[in-house]
């Protein structure tokens, strides 16, 4: 039933999806207080590679699920990365004011409005998440929202932050450095992987644990590739402000195990991924071509 | 089987109980990082009146609701309530150094740490709601969870606060000022009461709507209450800096209706809310209660 997609035109196709699924999903810029909505639209929409969704159509390509539903949870995962953004941008935080190619949104819109805006975009996650039938059982759907509680809460995403936060200035080992990128960027990843393949046909806990590992792998080699461009690129390709951690003096990949041993590693955890994929022949296609995306993206 | 309570037995009871619930829910001090989830926990420990727990209970009351569904949503609630109070407090909002009688989160804590509690406070709460059996079927708690991301959201409490931080030093009419606050502090309140009765037996449209016009009623009351103290009492009694929303020259029932006016305007609400519970019968003795308690409180 699966036929062969050209990666490029998919990956295009979702993105555009997505794009009109965000504008759809956050309120209106007519709707009061109508500077809080500008500002949640500004940070979200016409912006990022939107990976999270890509990984959640991808899953949900394992499932044959439906795409109102991946349009949805894809939402949902876009909302929390960029309510995450919004936050960490901010001046208490890393004070950053380019994202995107544009200014931060305390910068476009001042702080107070940042932080509401980004408390709201966290809610609006939830709201997009348990609105409308995502799963064929309510009481799966339930289990969605939990884990996308977990994967971006305390002990998740926003506890990676709070460890990336107080090791500024540290030296951290590479188990820490690995704890604190497997929280800050990789639980929203595995998060993303996993409520897609909650969409549509059901998996069995064996099937479900493999795309969790490839989940895992591809969350460290995103961040240890994060970490590369950020040492090589400019700050015009990568639309943010570039070599800001080795200059915040953060640890980094690149600072643990030199670049050639970097790129081993995000080597490495690419054929980790792709072995963890074998057993689902076609159906993970698309899995298996976003691996080899987001290891080998230049920005 | 409904067995007259004392009310402030009743209170300090499910005050106890939800202080019990709140350190069971939120992480423990322990788990990394310890600062954030020690700034969690004293933002939400130890302090406030409790009021949406007290609603969830009282709700509870009419529906025969498991006392342990009832301290889950009490916490996510709570939990909510508290993140909106830590990132209302920061210098970029309304900039408040005491609270609860302590210093505010990004005092004791810094700020980039009050930042991330409180987001992780409202990840927290959509935890809690989604994590165990809180409703008889999955599908109702699913609505709760959505009930609760709607009121808290944008178009809810966080749409509020935007509509409060936008209106300082302008004057707005009283619907201006009543839609303010039927965002800000009803939306939660009304949450409250109708979680609450989705944790038990269920209630016909027509039953559950009569609840949510008293939950409407009290929670418009609160806010004009509110006003009225910040107008008489002092910070020591109130906990928080009082007379503050007179010198932001932020818009108040008193200021608009005179003393005399807001407290008739509290009254009348109050014996709306009455008028409200009337069907139930014994079975609302609590909420009852409650809406006496909130009118007639003096702190």
């Amino acid at each position: 039933m699966t036929a062969v997609i050209d990666f490029k035109d998919w990956m295009a196709q979702v993105q555009a999806q997505m794009e009109e699924a965000l504008a759809h999903y956050l309120p209106a810029s007519t709707h009061i207080p109508e500077r809080l909505h500008d500002a949640m639209r500004y940070s979200v929409l016409d912006g990022g590679k939107r990976v999270r969704p890509l990984l959640v159509f991808a899953a949900g390509q394992v499932v044959d699920a439906d795409p109102q539903r991946l349009q949805a949870v894809g939402a949902a995962l876009e909302m929390i990365h960029a309510y995450s953004l919004v936050h960490d941008d901010m001046p208490a935080m890393d004070n950053d004011v380019l994202r995107r190619g544009k200014p931060t949104v305390h910068v476009a819109f001042g702080e107070a409005t940042a932080l509401l805006a980004g408390d709201a975009l966290q809610t609006a996650a939830f709201d997009v998440l348990s609105a409308s039938t995502l799963a064929d059982q309510p009481s799966d759907q339930l289990k969605m929202v939990n884990i996308l509680a977990r994967a971006s809460g305390s002990l998740g995403m926003c506890g990676g932050q709070g460890i990336d936060l107080y090791s500024v200035g540290q030296s951290l080992s590479l188990p820490e450095l690995e704890r604190m990128h497997i929280l800050k960027t990789g639980a929203l990843i595995r998060a993303a992987v996993l409520l897609g393949s909650y969409c549509g046909t059901s998996l069995s806990d064996e099937q479900r644990s493999g795309l969790d590992h490839y989940a895992k792998c591809i969350g460290l080699a995103f961040q240890v590739v994060d970490d590369i461009l950020d040492c090589e690129a400019d700050s015009v390709t990568l639309g943010k402000t570039a070599g800001k951690d080795a200059a915040n003096n953060k640890p980094t990949y690149v600072a643990l195990l030199g670049m050639k041993g970097a790129k081993e590693k995000a080597e490495e955890l690419k054929q980790a991924a792709f072995a963890a994929l074998a057993p689902f022949g076609e159906k993970a296609q698309l899995l298996h071509a976003l691996a080899g995306y987001i290891v080998d993206r230049k920005y």
